[in-house]
């Protein structure tokens, strides 16, 4: 498999099947889709819906059927970065080289965005299962919801947040990456299996993978804003420590953050690989997140 | 029909489901479930949680039921008032005689709290839909998504924010009305009645008298914005102008908002009167709605 054209493939045919559930900038008020827009079309590597898709299409499912909760992810993830880029948060000025929503369209709006995306995510799908019916969906919406809210990245932030510029002990840091990243990553992973048609323990087991691919993905991260480039990255470095901010790196330093990402990788890889063959994008896409550079 | 202690029964009886659906302040990170809670038991008259049970009665539908989407509808309008009262927003101190959540939780907190209220009531929905598995259920929770999203509610903020201290005309104000009070009004009656078993049709009628009673009921929030004081409404009377607000009052006069309210008011009863003895609660309290002082 050419991994990276496939990969590059994958990308953008999601950004024809999530332009399909956002409303035109023609449409009244202009404002809001332009800004939603301005957002989820801002070059991201799509990440959390290819995990879904693939995790769909690893148990035969209907890729039809998975489109609108592939949308509804991203449109979760996209508002988080909204709302915690905000002022009143981590006060970013750009996000993927672009300046962010508030600073473009001002912080009233900014605000009134993410919470249009957290809304549409929840329409479209509220309107995924009154078309499809089946549990599946409802399954999917159900585990979505769960690991966004109160119970996964919403508190994940929360803790963030309190503790910025605090000392943090490795249980918080942990709570923190397991529910402010890792969730909706492994949440990805368990819809598209429900939408596939997995077994509950099979959707059990694609959340575990996910939480190993979401931890090492966090870590990578912390890595990645102490060694790279603002070039690179397309936001600044060093914003961690910038922010007083505590991190996987400057808790247990860069080597055995380095070794937990490949460990954890290493499980995640393992666990793929009982699928057989189908898993191969998986299986490669694993490698490719841990291995990233930017 | 003793209406006053029946809806004081009504408010009390909510206020006792909610506490159900939301998380104690016990659990980790409490902050955030203790700042839902204050803003979720701030006092509100539960005008929606109980358009919405009161709907499902009409049709003879099992109210257990429709306890999650009472909660979930409540929370969304928590969550739309806590937001709007935000500095970039309306910037007000004060709601229902109590200070605001970001005065007393901090700008942050406030932000994420309204986001967590929005999260929750998804994942209360959708926790439902899966208990109850039923089309009336995902139908309830696609009404609600849809009148709450960029097609409701939401968009009705945007539009108000967006006008501040501009000339607006009648349509646009309509629009304003239309979305930012009325939509959830009408889905709280629609989303009872697909829940009580109602057909396609009666959900449509239940929609139109909701439509009604809503707009009625902001015009009346406009008109004692001028007419009551401070003491009685819980929050500063004159706001509108202050912030240079254009309402239905100061575009149409005292007189012409009073006959509308009027007129509003007797087509829904109307309306309601249709079917029969069933509706004496929910004809009791569109009369109150609009008759009301706060």
């Amino acid at each position: 498999m050419d991994f990276k054209s496939e990969f590059k493939r994958k990308i953008e045919d999601f950004e024809k099947i999530i332009d399909r559930y956002i409303p035109s900038e023609e449409e009244y008020p202009n404002i809001i889709f332009k800004a939603m827009r301005y957002s989820v079309f801002a070059g991201g590597k799509r990440i959390r819906p290819i995990l879904l898709m693939s995790a769909c299409e690893l148990f035969g499912g209907d890729l039809k059927k998975a489109e609108p909760f592939a949308s509804a992810i991203e449109m979760i993830h996209t508002y988080s970065l909204i709302h915690d880029d905000l002022p009143a948060m981590d006060n970013d000025d750009y996000r993927r080289g672009r300046l962010t929503s508030h600073k473009v369209f001002g912080e009233d709006i900014a605000i009134l965005t993410g919470d249009a995306l957290l809304h549409h995510s929840m329409e479209t799908m509220a309107n995924a299962c009154l078309e499809f019916r089946g549990v599946e969906s409802i399954k999917a919406m159900q585990i979505i919801s769960n690991s966004s809210g109160v119970y996964g990245m919403l508190s994940g932030q929360v803790v963030d947040i309190v503790s910025e510029g605090k000392e943090i002990d490795g249980k918080t840091l942990e709570y923190i990456h397991r529910n402010k990243t890792s969730a909706l990553i492994s949440a990805s992973l368990k819809a598209g299996a429900s939408i596939g048609g997995a077994s509950d323990k099979d959707i059990e087991i694609m959340g575990e993978i996910g939480e190993k691919i979401g931890i090492a993905f966090q870590i990578q991260d912390d890595i990645l804003d102490v060694t790279s480039t603002t070039e690179i990255l397309g936001k600044p470095v060093g914003s961690d420590e910038k922010n007083n901010k505590v991190t996987y790196v400057s808790m247990y330093g860069l080597e055995k953050s380095k070794r937990d990402v490949e460990r954890l990788s290493n499980e995640a890889i393992s666990m793929l690989e009982v699928f057989g063959e189908k898993s191969e994008f998986l299986l490669e896409l694993t490698k490719y997140l841990i291995k990233r550079s930017n």
